[in-house]
């Protein structure tokens, strides 16, 4: 039987817990949750509780806490510099990438991206959902966009950057990055390869096949994220 | 400059090639390339050729072969069982599993598995795209549906099923791994998963969060073809 999760800022501190506005509204007229029902609540930090539904109608839920699910351990941060991509492309990247484990996605705009706006709102809740339906605790935030010049200032962590002449991207580079850098569908230039080089990134590749966009930023931010 | 491939039964054997049909139309109407232009062309086995453009209309291609490019090594087959998803999830699949060099989709029905129809044409289509996009120098078949059950009968080799309670897919296990089984949106049944152990099939899972089929694809897919 799948459980229900929810992310929002529960306070799970106490054994009963009222739930109003948009989500009572969704358990009691979308999902149809009955009195009895167990499901999960996340407070968005790391802490999880299963809890059942005493009373419910669309006003107000009323849960009773069963029990502390679980308190993760950290996550590791992987942080997601994505090129804008085509809207469903980008759109893709947002849910994936959450599944996958990132935990920042910063979209930013390279000499060769075409596209410029993203509509954030839309984005995070594509990550919110992903980020319940595969069990996350936390919802990955997502940022404006800025300039991939901007974002050299900002990092923190080992970067890598993919294009096709890097060298391997091995266990060894997979555990020690933070920082992922995806380009455009038209690829990076020489002069941004370069400069990422002088800022001591690594260049990889993640095989001999061209992978699109947003199917290299699905693999690597797995690898990333799953590397023991 | 990005180099156009072209991926039919081409014979590359003689120095020129005159190409006709649908993809003559596609190079001067759609592509609108021009004489003297470098494409890429290959018989869709492991040989592929590079060319230049010496006469161009829509009913008929003049090109001349310049040199034998790749004589790809066996890729390493991997066959891909996946449960038919819903129908943008399952197109989802034949191109991102392309990408990352599956051999053959076999998609399956399983007891929980909703939709049971696939527009095969289309999928073979989608996966031509790809392979050309990425580079490959073949396109993996994609066959008519057949039952769990049946798979069980045909397959040979090395087969890892994917669910949250299989153990770890280490680097030994992606190194041996032919077939790929991958469960519908409500996942496998007990008796399944039983049968698939009676069947010597490891059970493994890609980490701890829950990964929706088109994910797990993707991500078992780039494991077992990228592994060395």
């Amino acid at each position: 039987m799948k459980i229900h999760r929810f992310i929002d800022n529960f306070d799970l501190s106490k054994p009963e817990l009222e739930i109003t506005g948009e989500i009572s509204k969704q358990m009691a007229l979308v999902l149809k949750l009955k009195v009895g029902e167990k499901i999960e609540l996340s407070d968005g930090t790391h802490i999880s509780a299963i809890a059942y539904i005493c009373k419910i109608d669309k006003k107000s839920v009323l849960v009773k806490i069963e029990k502390i699910n679980k308190i993760l351990k950290n996550e590791k941060k992987v942080h997601l510099f994505c090129a804008v991509l085509k809207k469903e492309n980008f759109e893709l990247v947002a849910q994936k990438a959450t599944e996958c484990g990132v935990s920042k996605i910063i979209p930013i705009i390279t000499e060769r991206t075409i596209k410029t706006g993203i509509n954030i709102e839309r984005l995070q809740k594509i990550a919110k959902e992903a980020s319940e339906q595969s069990g996350r605790m936390t919802v990955p935030e997502i940022s404006e966009p800025i300039k991939f010049l901007e974002a050299l200032e900002t990092i923190e962590g080992d970067s890598v950057l993919f294009d096709i002449s890097g060298s391997e991207f091995t266990n060894n580079y997979q555990l020690k990055t933070k920082n992922l850098f995806i380009g455009p569908e038209g690829g990076w230039t020489k002069k941004e390869i370069e400069l990422a080089k002088q800022n001591n990134f690594k260049i990889a590749t993640l095989g001999p096949l061209t992978l699109r966009g947003e199917t290299a930023t699905i693999i690597a931010t797995y690898l990333v994220s799953n590397i023991k």
